[in-house]
């Protein structure tokens, strides 16, 4: 597998890059950041894999997060990758925000077109990964997996079903039952199709209370003033399912805090904190 | 005077507001971003002010520098202002990116047609210093002013002419001398016209020997790798400059950085910091 280098900027002693690659699980080309921070020339450091929300690239992160300075500090690289396929121009996939282009939902589509390409659940758990892995001076077996809002689903449902190999889940507004929320019901149907039965793999409240967790707690921050708080994140559900289970959660509720970057900028240290403790 | 507000966000305890007025001195609506910290509602605060490069608006700082952080930390309020008038349409003012729209140079230009809103110097240096000064809870008595590349040659020449209002400059790879560099005497020549004499105005290096300066000591970090050191910014015309009029210089040439905000996020601390320590 080769990468090409889109950019690279030196940022707080280490280098934020920008790499693409043709990847097998979506058939086309995958853009990815990689931050390595000054540790990672002296040998390899854990790793952090941040998922993005509804219409992000790999570059809302970069940009806007603030990370990269405690992942200076703390010596431990990022991965942001992209949120979807680009350029399989399958009908219709750019009509709507919250579904196709820039709305993967970390799912792996059995659905056509979808299907495909539309797989970024395996993308991320297996092809980045791997390509990560090998790819970079990173400790693959310190990882770690954190996101918002729709990237908050996938963290914690990719990090739930691959306990080997994400030590540490922490998540910015996520959904946490995408099958009770508008947000979810249309993107599983879309890409899973009617029978409700086979979204169930994809709902972080379900998993915990098939699966369990024996990890670290699970951190997750929630603006109180989010405009989708009600509607789509529902973190109560998430309470309810850890409660159940038995899973420590440290939800943490933001008074005044919105859905933006805003918000994540303001925690972000506590997060790269939080898993820097437990990899 | 009124001002409308665009958006309002919860920053690091404080709040990042994006507000817009008509400007007397442009003749079109102005945009600016003010970061108030939580110091701010118990009294008036300190308060910076950030110009920023060619192409951009009052977006970038805000979401690229990381600089809530600090001053919600440090208690200092922050401007971002646009860089240039918006939506005059003048014949070919967005041909380019290096004159015209997001292409002010802070200067008040004499050449028609730009003459009549190319006004960016008196609108920095008054029109909006009193709009902030009167409509936020900013002591206007401790101000400081720093910028990027063009907004870099903004701060430092607006800071150089007002020390009265600006006790504290700083600034990230300026222009230092755009009476010496292609993009400066593009933007001099097309805004003021072909004599020279009338360039000096804005001209960091040439003030600096004029009027000198007996605030603190000016605050310039450069990138080693910036791609436009040697063509465009020159900083050793701003060391010579300094020698001659014994003006404190602090020019950090830092290694390996270019000219983005990659670079600017890893050194904005220290910015911040040394204003807060002369405010």
């Amino acid at each position: 597998m080769t990468m090409k280098t889109i950019s690279q900027n030196k940022s707080f002693g280490g280098t934020q890059g920008v790499y693409s690659h043709e990847s097998a699980e979506t058939g086309c080309t995958m853009r990815f950041g990689v931050y390595l921070p000054p540790a990672a020339g002296k040998g390899p450091v854990p790793v952090l894999f941040w998922l993005s929300g509804l219409t992000c690239t790999e570059e809302n992160f970069i940009v806007k997060a603030g990370a990269q300075r405690v992942a200076a500090e703390l010596g431990i690289a990022l991965v942001a990758p992209d949120t979807s396929p680009r350029g399989l121009d399958y009908p219709g996939d750019s009509d709507s925000y919250d579904f196709g282009v820039g709305a993967g939902f970390y799912v792996d589509a059995v659905k056509a077109p979808w299907s495909t390409g539309y797989r970024m659940y395996s993308y991320i758990a297996k092809e980045l990964f791997e390509l990560v892995a090998g790819g970079f001076s990173v400790e693959a077996s310190r990882a770690g997996i954190f996101g918002h809002s729709m990237g908050g689903h996938g963290a914690l449902t990719i990090g739930l079903k691959h306990p080997d190999r994400f030590k540490t889940i922490s998540a910015f507004a996520p959904i946490v039952s995408p099958t009770r929320c508008p947000w979810g019901e249309k993107a599983l149907a879309g890409y899973l199709g009617s029978d409700r039965n086979t979204w169930a793999d994809y709902d972080a409240t379900l998993l915990i209370k098939r699966h369990g967790w024996s990890g670290p707690e699970l951190l997750v921050d929630q603006g109180g003033d989010d405009q989708f708080l009600a509607s789509q994140l529902k973190p109560e559900l998430l309470v309810a399912a850890c409660a159940e289970a038995k899973v420590p959660l440290n939800l943490r509720m933001q008074p005044g805090y919105d859905h933006s970057y805003f918000f994540i900028s303001s925690f972000i240290e506590d997060h790269l904190r939080h898993h820097a403790a437990h990899l």
